[in-house]
């Protein structure tokens, strides 16, 4: 019995892999716009950094996570989220001492063990930006402007952003008070999970998929009426900033997300996506001011963001914004016998070094099932090498975008091909309005 | 106590990760020339995945891999190499049903567990290129090639392949017995893990860093004493198409490689590395045709080869190749007062929207320490925003490679930046000598 890929993980093949290297380039652009920069973080850490950050409570912690002992007996982790090592990495670094803002981002395999269904595996790929180091609205402004910076360039429309603030501490303390008193009255009500929540986080309560839609949700307390000055202020600077760069939002005030680092701005993006109706969050952020602090580094105010990786590429394809893969050679090689192969081999060499595509045969085909080849390459030439031509020093080429088949001197294959396709790229002049070269 | 990250593990900061993203974008490039296309395999497969390819014997699988049980009881393992996955996604995806060569690479992290030291740690970094499907030994040139091909385009020097051939099967059984038969007069001296290859795998003995100084070593039986008329015939071939390339190599009768799954053709790449002295090896490959068959595949004859990423960046940094970063930014925004900011942080949006890199200050600096900033950003130009500005809807702009400054519309911003730096790219004409718009 062949071996299968384990539960729950998925092998992107040749045919796809392009679409994630596109999406890549272009995020991987987008941050460099906005000078973030990249920092990567093993794929596994200790345990106890996740049991920290995230919240010993989360069900990411608790149902969700790659635990195991290493052979030296240290309970390690696969990463569940992207900030917590980048946290870690930014104080264990100091890189808090050099007194400016980090701006950094990370992309790469996340790991939850949860049930695979459609768009959702054990292993996937997340984006992420994070600033540390700043609490200035300007900065929660900065994240949310790339991510939707982002989700531009990448060809996505009707970009929205929602969201809310849950607050500094001291109102989200208040609020948290008036939750319990709120939910207690409904506790028989209550899912299973939310009735723990209740005692242990009620925030996330407002979460809850099963209870949103009962009818004592809709009269909940808002965390927009326990909001103190400071956590107000705050808020205002940022939509007055996205009002002034005319960035359209929504004010969600359910919108809490589900870790327990947040504070103050919380947001998530949306996109209009054939196909994904009301499910068209394609990441989200928010502030996360007191994390850095907890986990032993300096007080550093932070905001981040992350974008869901294999969502925006099923959200791409949806689009039809990854249709055209645009894939070709320059050159592919035939050598008719085994001495023209070897040649051949010389001669592909020697175009590679000189930056050019190339293929050739390697099973022996038969001369129609290497044009057959040629072609589904999208070869521009096909190169022919004979008894006869390796005789003369010659080879037969063939422009395949023309037709036009000649026989030239072999040493002058590469300056053949080159001549043609600079003849093609080159622009016209502006002043006398001719090619290069013409 | 802040969390450490795991032991073996390092973190790529900002100050290093543009080394990292030189280095894949330029292997990336040279894996288009030669037409290899990238397949990404998850990070754990079956623990049985690695103990069928890798084999139960080798270190690799008993003292090194990272091995856990998920939730749900299955044994999986953090791959320890990157060959096994791909072979085993070929196999469930059924690559072979095209019926042509697949030329795959990938490139990804990789877990052992070492005792960590320079240049050696327990998550590391490869890149690999596997040619699945032909038989034919200018497939295994091919991979040569590409190998030299890719660290010329790194930059490094003095590259050489050390190569040798193992033979097919029969040749390798009638070697094993004439290695064992040898062995077997010195048992005594050898070390305690060759007493026990001598049984098992005594091709590995070859490869003891312990008792290949010993004197009875240097008589040992030469593998190209022992290959048959196609084991030749195949090498024969192999050396003389890299003859004809003009490639640099040199058989060494010794090397075998440590994995069980290699056949025929076997090779290291090396470098004139400064520091690195005999330890100048920073990849190899070799033929494996048995390993898909053996996995549950049709037969499918391959040869790939893979780098330590690691260690090519070592490679790099010591040989002075990696020193220019040429960082810089397009524009850095100076908002004086919280309006001017605001309205800053609007026209940044915009510049960034149209292609250009901006960043401002988030911390409140001074002046003085927003143009330092603007400096350690190595920013082109500096704007200016303060009320008077503001109120006649103006910039004041600086030029920081010529010192020049004026004010200029608000809204010309972007045009002003963008029609500077143009004029600074753009070659003059062949044809009228002119620059563009000149």
């Amino acid at each position: 019995m062949p071996i299968t890929k384990p539960k729950g993980t998925y092998d992107v093949l040749p045919t796809d892999s392009w679409k994630w290297n596109r999406l890549e380039v272009v995020i991987k652009k987008v941050c460099r716009l906005y000078n973030f920069k990249e920092i990567r973080t093993p794929i596994f850490e200790s345990s106890e950094l996740f049991h920290r950050t995230v919240g010993e409570t989360s069900d990411m912690v608790t149902k969700e996570t790659y635990d195991f002992l290493d052979r030296g007996g240290r309970s390690i982790t696969l990463r569940p989220e992207g900030t917590a090592g980048v946290a870690r990495s930014y104080i264990e670094n100091k890189l808090y001492a050099e007194g400016n803002v980090q701006k950094l981002f990370y992309m790469g395999p996340i790991f939850r063990y949860e049930r695979p269904q459609k768009g959702r595996t054990r292993q996937f790929s997340q984006f992420g930006v994070e600033a540390l180091g700043s609490s200035s609205p300007l900065m929660d402004v900065e994240v949310i402007a790339f991510s939707v910076t982002a989700l531009k360039a990448l060809g996505l429309k009707g970009i929205k952003v929602r969201i809310n603030s849950i607050g500094d501490e001291e109102s989200r303390a208040k609020y948290r008070e008036a939750l319990v008193e709120y939910f207690s009255q409904y506790e028989e009500e209550l899912c299973g999970d939310c009735k723990n929540r209740l005692a242990k986080n009620p925030l996330r309560i407002l979460d809850c998929k099963v209870d949103n839609n009962k009818e004592f949700f809709q009269n909940a307390p808002k965390i927009s009426d326990y909001l103190n000055e400071v956590s107000q202020n705050h808020f205002k600077q940022v939509l007055n900033a996205l009002d002034e760069m005319n960035i359209k939002y929504e004010i969600n005030p359910n919108l809490v997300r589900g870790l327990d680092y947040y504070c103050h701005t919380v947001f998530e993006l949306e996109a209009d996506i054939e196909g994904f109706g009301a499910q068209n969050v394609v990441g989200g952020g928010g502030r996360y001011d007191k994390l850095i602090g907890d986990l032993g580094g300096p007080q550093t105010p932070c905001v981040g963001m992350a974008f869901g990786v294999d969502r925006l590429l099923i959200a791409m394809e949806s689009e039809g914004l990854l249709k055209n893969n645009n894939e070709y050679i320059h050159c592919y090689l035939i050598g008719l016998g085994e001495k023209a192969r070897v040649v051949g081999e010389r001669l592909l060499y020697t175009l590679r070094l000189g930056g050019l595509i190339c293929d050739a045969d390697y099973l022996n085909k038969g001369l129609k099932g290497q044009f057959k080849q040629a072609d589904r390459f999208n070869a521009k030439f096909t190169a022919i090498l004979g008894d006869t031509e390796l005789e003369n020093f010659v080879i037969n080429i063939k422009n395949n975008e023309t037709d036009e088949q000649e026989t030239i001197p072999m040493n002058d294959l590469y300056k053949y091909i080159i001549n043609y396709l600079q003849s093609k790229t080159a622009s016209p002049c502006s002043t006398c309005s001719k090619k290069e070269g013409e």
